[in-house]
């Protein structure tokens, strides 16, 4: 059987096996670009995709670093966990924040992918990816929360601004988005205060259920 | 005469007057989502757009910061640079690096888009904002011309996968690509040493004049 050679396939032959490796690995993270999220951009044109997502979140890193609740954190680390912490959705999709059924299988469906994807790296680089995104995920250090906090912030702007959309789409309650995205931002204070000016003003809208 | 408020306006107010210019430039950020390049993600499906082209690039760096050939290079620094380089498109357009015609405008095009878009920040982060997006431009410290062969080598291997996509679109030569690539790839010696199998490859097969 014999199946469509991937974009990385149809290239002339790379002598350096490293370079190789690393070649292969960012046309295999171009995917990303197609994995679309339920949150649209901002004029609510279209649904936003995760590669887009991760440039804007390590912008808000940029902007936003001052608000951390936590003090010097190592703001190189946590826009590297932006830059590498969607690549997983290329084979275990994007799970939405608020589909708790599926949000119980996505630490798995994630693992697996990471497995895939950080494997085609030379052995030292799928180590520190991989190490990167582990962190990450586990939320234990102060970077990772705070870099779950900017995450999840930007696309509360965006709902926002697109008259709520997505959260209509999916029925979401103000209580799912206090849950989720509020506990996040008490590592970044002054977003989770207005973060609640947005979730009243969004309620009386009717964008948020 | 009146307008559609942006949707930044549509916000709640917010009162914290420096959160509040640091939210607009957010949200004025996202329409780099909405900038099309010429260049196509590697299924070929679409053009790609500048925000994914950023993350692209971020990633690059990651990958590729040990082929650099000057030493001790700030990544951090450059990986601002990758999130910043093509905000000023939001105003100026994303402008093809193979036009020559529009090439002689973009500088003074994007001198202006910076002032507004980096204006809208509070003054010490738009100082710092566009430091960093001045040191890309300006090509002269060894950031940013590590930046710029990073920035180069990603589109290239789009290109090449999809058959030469835009390049054909664009009656694009060798010895431009030659030119506006190899000549940044010289700050990357093993990606400039495949740059050139590359070019010979898609000579060969029609991609490239």
């Amino acid at each position: 059987m014999s199946s469509n050679p991937t974009p990385f396939q149809t290239l002339p032959p790379i002598q350096n096996s490293r370079l190789s490796k690393q070649i292969e690995f960012l046309l295999e993270a171009d995917k990303l670009k197609n994995i679309e999220r339920r949150t649209h951009v901002s004029d609510g044109s279209r649904h936003e995709n995760s590669a887009e997502h991760s440039w804007h979140f390590a912008l808000g890193l940029m902007l936003f670093a001052e608000h951390a609740k936590a003090e010097n954190l190592d703001i190189f680390k946590i826009m590297q966990m932006a830059i590498l912490h969607d690549l997983v959705e290329i084979d275990a999709g994007d799970t939405f924040v608020y589909d708790t059924k599926a949000q119980e299988t996505r630490a798995a469906r994630e693992q697996q992918a990471a497995d895939r994807l950080f494997g085609l790296l030379p052995p030292d680089q799928e180590a520190a990816f991989r190490a990167i995104w582990d962190e990450f995920e586990a939320k234990e250090t102060e970077e990772a929360k705070f870099a779950a906090s900017i995450d999840r912030f930007a696309p509360v702007l965006e709902n926002y601004v697109t008259s709520g959309k997505a959260w209509r789409a999916h029925g979401v309650a103000v209580n799912q988005v206090e849950k989720v995205v509020g506990t996040e931002l008490e590592n970044a204070p002054a977003l989770g205060e207005y973060l609640k000016e947005i979730l009243v003003s969004a309620k009386e809208k009717g964008f948020l259920k």
